[in-house]
């Protein structure tokens, strides 16, 4: 974090990394996000997750067609999956929901900026098909596969995305 | 962030704070928090949210109530309540799910660990009946209550709570 003034630094360096170096990610590195993953909060503290981490570059390429061809995921050298146990997480959020995307929309979130920190590049891919990436990695019938990220160090700065003026998003007392 | 070495010291502070001084929050704090929610990604950056901001007593109180009587809460001179609009987010996520819970995750933790590093106290409620609160703030029929968070100094550290070790929430290559 040397680099990083403050938490909104990092928040604003994160970008969608499109593109990948033929670079090794160090082990250190890897071990650091995933500790952002693994103490993330989750409903009733239950952590109803599992990160497959897929460096096999086979698997890798038919992650890329599961993923509806986005061929950049294949240049990275690591692709992360974030996978949730429904049965495990909290049923009733709301009263009637269940929590797991939320808890991954969490953690996963927590690895990214750690990775974000580290310098290195991700992507959160939500555009796949659940039931082909769960055949190419063998997840069990009653686990959700929420999403998935290359990671790798970054071969493209990304794209500053506009996003809506604060006053269209907040609201006082009433929605 | 000058109190924080990384991200990794921001997300280990960061606990269910159960107790809040009668004290107010400074503009510029939740400014600053705001703004790490405004700057989160969502599918398609389609931004599909809103924070109501409640710091009326008298909708406080009714909110404990609809939070299953979490008294704590009202201790809290703010109420962040995290609300989507289903219809505005992306509808295919991993093929066929929609994205909202998700993008809230994301957003909202973002503004969870921001006010971790500006020393306030949160607590994400996932135990509240979504019908109740919509009542209470006026929110439409077809938005999502998703969470709520308490806001403020914590008169209380929080517990640690366990978290699974690394080997239980990793694989390699399968799941």
């Amino acid at each position: 974090m040397e680099n990083f003034k403050n938490l909104l630094e990092i928040i604003k360096k994160r970008k969608s990394i499109r593109g990948y170096l033929n670079k090794e990610v160090e082990k250190e590195k890897i071990d650091y996000i995933l500790e952002a993953f693994r103490l993330a909060p989750s409903a009733r503290n239950l952590q109803p997750w599992k990160v497959i981490i897929v460096d096999d570059k086979t698997l890798i390429n038919k992650l890329v067609i599961a993923c509806k061809n986005q061929t950049f995921i294949g240049e990275a050298p690591i692709v992360l999956v974030a996978c949730a146990i429904e049965k495990e997480a909290y049923g009733t959020m709301g009263g009637y929901f269940n929590s797991y995307p939320v808890d991954i929309g969490i953690a996963f979130e927590h690895l990214i900026l750690a990775a974000t920190e580290q310098d290195l590049g991700t992507c959160w891919i939500g555009a796949f098909y659940e039931n082909e990436v769960k055949k190419i990695l063998g997840v069990p019938e009653d686990v959700r596969v929420v999403a998935l990220t290359p990671l790798g160090y970054p071969n493209d700065s990304g794209r500053d995305r506009p996003r809506k003026p604060i006053k269209e998003i907040i609201s006082h007392n009433k929605y």
